[in-house]
């Protein structure tokens, strides 16, 4: 392809919202445009190496028996109404009415849709298990759409459903996709950090993220400098850690040490920093965070486990969750039960791990005037001794404390010198702290530290959710209804070829991997014309005959204009073509790759033969 | 591909609302399913066919230079007020508003995003000629969508646009376009009728539509048994014919033998029917309606011709069409024109060509009340002779008529004996009549045809409209700013994708063209076990390897209802592989071709070869 004859309308000047690196190229790059706030058009350049990553994960889902199909875009709002997701997607899905009144909704997702299709067509046994899916335009009304296509409102998805009898028959399914999307990223050039999520939390199915590290990441990942733990902050356990007294095996041997406890005089004070300056340790240091008890007071709601024989909780009773009488006991919930969670002081619950643990719809901090009525003291007196208005839950931090201090339940009064397990027990203990870079690595021990991340895929196994709710069913080998569970596995395109730029660029462009490049080389006469044009347009032919995409810059601009546009588009080989090469008594040309600064003289007769060589084997590692 | 891997749920039963072929096999086959009214999921089969036409249309506008882009389906509403087609597209076009309560598009077609797109990017005439294209989803919201994805409201198309510096650079696309439109129907094995415009009709700019015949067309075509002259009934021309009385030259021999013209009684007689009935020719015989003239009184709007000397609007005023003061000479129009419009009787004024030869914006037939007022009479009595109140306006018919019937300008009155050029002239002579099968094609004189034809696609010299309309411009070698001129060419997917259906196919199914196949092959073991079952996958290993696709039909079904599927899904090549036929000391293997009733036994061991060479020759011979 010559230059002057597609649309690669480079820019000079970034974009004034384009704060991050593959947004900025993009533009710069002229692979992408802006049509409105979150929506882009791909131009030709751009829209070159898109497919290049749609061919890639098309091939991938081909090679595991996934089959591709091609529902509608636009979808009746009829079967987001059975899903029950009308109302849950709330206004990040775009809806539309048509001309009758019908409700229609632009795909944000596709488990409605797939399931739709499938529940008329399947009958038999025989015909599971089974994988569709689509590459398709999905649109979410994001309220701050930023960052280019990394987080744009329309975007294509590719997205699979599978139909399985059994846990067994969609865990091989779910490890296939898993497979697969490894192969895609690698195959893209991408380092991911694959994030799975605890079973428990998720009821225990299974989740795969697969996340790209990002200074702009939705998601902070907790990461194992020793082993591949890789975990989202809000799911991200811990091991147990008792310093600043650490006493495995705890708690007589410590607490023997500590005095009995006593109420100290704390008036006017209300924040925990206020509690360290005031409280002067036997040293005459202030205390530190570390040896406070912190004890908050939370409301959950819809909880699952069994309260009947917890403090405080005699008189709760199981509803069923629409508010109807109790029915089979896994079905009912307590409407509205209250907790206190005690942990150490510089330490953060965390309310994810909360609700997993009490298998609860939502947990949220009490109101003041519930924190009085249950704590007999405002805001910022509670603590473990002594309260037994309701179930007191312990972080794994608060067992190892022995000479700790905390609110006495009465204001302006603390206690200090409380050793767990001589002034105090917990009705349970959970890990329930956020986890911090410094924390344990819960399976190997080793040093937790953080980054910010982007999800660019996800595998997750569903359930029977969409396959329940839309009566999904089909006759076993015995003539008998049975319902089948599903899986569901994204992939972001534009926010994968968008990662992609990110770990593949320097000061001057982009640095495509081969994959991915809108083309593999590209070719620069110092002057297009006479000999340089002669060879120029010879071996390019004979490059595009091996199957080697080329763009020969035949521009009328100066070498210097077009060495700086081949390295901003970031095409990984590049050919220069001089009179002064070519009058050597055997011609030469000066091949130089993206990613390195030495160029090197090659002969211009074996130039096709060794860059289609090296671009082959570059491609056959990737795919490899 | 082993049919039992993947997902064809076929159907022995019809669809109720499925009356045409491709619509009944599209289902029965198992290639498409309804999700709601005219929108339609494309499954596994139907999406490999779906793909194979993708696949042409981009290697040919790839071919001719065009150049692909990706911008969103979900566009903003405010370029669509800049062109003004905000509120011309009524109803047909879908919208959505935000979370934000911003307008939205799900686009019909993409003029407006294209050119929004480029005018932010075009700075200089080095830039043009430039052609891009989209493959992209659309959606019309049609009042009745029906014959599956023959109309549907979501739809793929491919939509292509350039933009020119002049008339000339524009005709060399838009006739390069055209050639590639024929290598794509070609390649899909269709026939297609090319109908072009009326150049005068369309202002001078040019038009081509591919149509194919269809029995339920949106069209109806008009065409030369002689030539290949093809049109549509809205615009079709047609050689004057002068019958019942032709004479060559006229107007003088002919009158000349006719009576001077009478007036009649013609009471209570009011259509032309009773009229018919009511006067007798001289041999007692009742009148033909080919021997009346009818003239009709149309109301015009915005009409651009000049009508300073027409008979009856000395007070008409030119005004420009919003309402403002006239400012220049072209862009003033009259608002409100009347005309007589003189036709023979067994004709109809065609009004698409009375409203391009008046040039106006909207013709109708006038109100009883102005009929009155400008003819003296009620509605059935005008007539030409005598008529000086507005411009008459002759179709070519009458003036071929020498010894006429027309209204009198009276209640209750007629005139006999009437000839032109003896007893009325005309303001204007032109071709209006709607043309029908049996009249006389305008090329070359031979007799025309009708037939019912569907749109597939369509190239058409836009102009500047949306240029200037949404301020386009470049800078030319002199620095001038100038306005490019632009061309619009689509081609829609799936209803070319269903046309070739109904092209190929018989009563046992689909007849798929090579080129369009979802598979080239299947395979038929009689009973897939044993030797057959070695043979099959050996044969469907050799034929993949030589890049032929094939479906191995694994299932434990009988053979005849092997066969049914197989000739239901069209599949071009059928292999039948038995035990009887691989006992042979040279083992042998069935060979049928779907379109053919023989079939006839080849070498096991020579079949691949074969078949993939037919294959190859086929598929050339299709693209060739």
């Amino acid at each position: 392809m010559n230059y002057s004859s597609t649309f690669i309308p480079t820019l000079r000047e970034v974009p004034a919202d384009a704060v991050i690196a593959s947004h900025r190229l993009m533009f710069r790059a002229g692979m992408l445009r802006k049509l409105a706030n979150g929506l882009f058009a791909y131009l030709p350049l751009g829209f070159r190496s898109f497919r290049k990553v749609e061919r890639i994960i098309r091939e991938e889902m081909d090679a595991i028996g996934a089959l591709e199909i091609k529902p509608t875009v636009v979808v009746p709002g009829e079967i987001w109404k059975e899903s029950g997701r009308w109302d849950a997607m709330g206004d990040e899905m775009l809806r539309a009415k048509n001309r009758l009144g019908g409700d229609f909704v632009i795909s944000p997702t596709a488990e409605e849709a797939f399931t739709a299709i499938v529940r008329d067509e399947l009958s038999s046994y025989r015909q599971l298990p089974l994988t569709l899916y689509q590459i398709n335009t999905k649109y979410r009304d994001e309220i701050r759409p930023r960052y280019g296509v990394m987080r744009g409102r329309e975007f294509v998805m590719k997205d699979a459903y599978s139909w399985n009898r059994d846990e067994e028959s969609l865990d091989k399914v779910y490890r296939a996709m898993g497979g697969a999307y490894r192969r895609i990223f690698k195959r893209c050039g991408l380092t991911v950090i694959s994030v799975k999520a605890d079973s428990g939390a998720m009821g225990g199915s299974g989740s795969e993220e697969f996340m790209v590290e990002s200074e702009i990441g939705d998601n902070t990942l907790i990461l194992c400098k020793c082993c591949d733990y890789a975990a989202n902050v809000e799911k991200a356990g811990c091991k147990p850690d008792f310093s600043p007294r650490p006493s495995p095996g705890f708690a007589g041997s410590a607490a023997a040490e500590t005095p009995p406890y006593e109420k100290i005089d704390t008036p006017e004070v209300k924040t925990i920093e206020e509690l360290c300056a005031f409280i002067k340790n036997s040293d005459g240091s202030s205390a530190g965070t570390r040896e406070f008890i912190k004890t908050l007071i939370y409301r959950a709601l819809n909880v699952e486990i069994d309260l009947s024989a917890a403090p405080g909780c005699a008189k709760l009773e199981r509803k069923n969750p629409a508010g109807e009488a109790p029915q089979s006991k896994g079905a009912a919930v307590y409407p509205e039960a209250f907790f206190a969670v005690a942990i150490r002081g510089d330490l953060d619950v965390n309310e994810v791990k909360l609700a997993a643990a009490l298998k609860a719809g939502e947990v949220g901090l009490a109101s003041d005037s519930d924190v009085v009525r249950l704590t007999g003291a405002p805001v910022g007196f509670a603590g473990p001794v002594g309260l037994v208005s309701l179930p007191v839950i312990l972080d794994h931090s608060v067992t190892g404390m022995s000479d700790a201090i905390t609110g006495a339940l009465a204001k302006d009064l603390h206690y200090r010198h409380v050793a767990y397990g001589r002034d105090f027990e917990g009705w349970m203990i959970e890990d329930l702290r956020t986890v911090k870079a410094g924390d344990r690595c819960p399976l190997c021990g080793g040093e937790l530290y953080e980054k910010k991340g982007n999800e660019l895929g996800h595998i997750f196994k569903l359930g029977y959710k969409y396959t329940r709710s839309m009566n999904v069913s089909y006759l076993d080998e015995n003539g008998k209804t049975c319902i089948p569970t599903m899986g569901s596995y994204g992939i972001g395109l534009d926010r994968t070829l968008a990662s992609v730029i990110e770990e593949h660029h320097d000061d001057s462009g982009i640095v495509w991997p081969v994959s991915l490049a809108p083309y593999h080389v590209i070719i620069i006469p110092v002057k297009y014309d006479g000999a340089a044009k002669a060879a120029s347009d010879k071996l390019t032919a004979e490059l595009e005959r091996a199957g080697i995409e080329v763009l020969l810059d035949d521009r009328g601009e100066r070498p210097g204009v077009k060495f700086n546009d081949a390295d901003l588009l970031g095409i990984p080989w590049r050919v220069v073509i001089g009179d002064k090469g070519l009058s050597q008594s055997s011609p030469q040309v000066e091949l130089k790759r993206r990613s390195e600064k030495e160029n090197r003289m090659i002969a211009l007769d074996k130039a096709a033969a060794e860059l289609a060589g090296k671009i082959k084997e570059e491609l056959a590692e990737l795919d490899g």
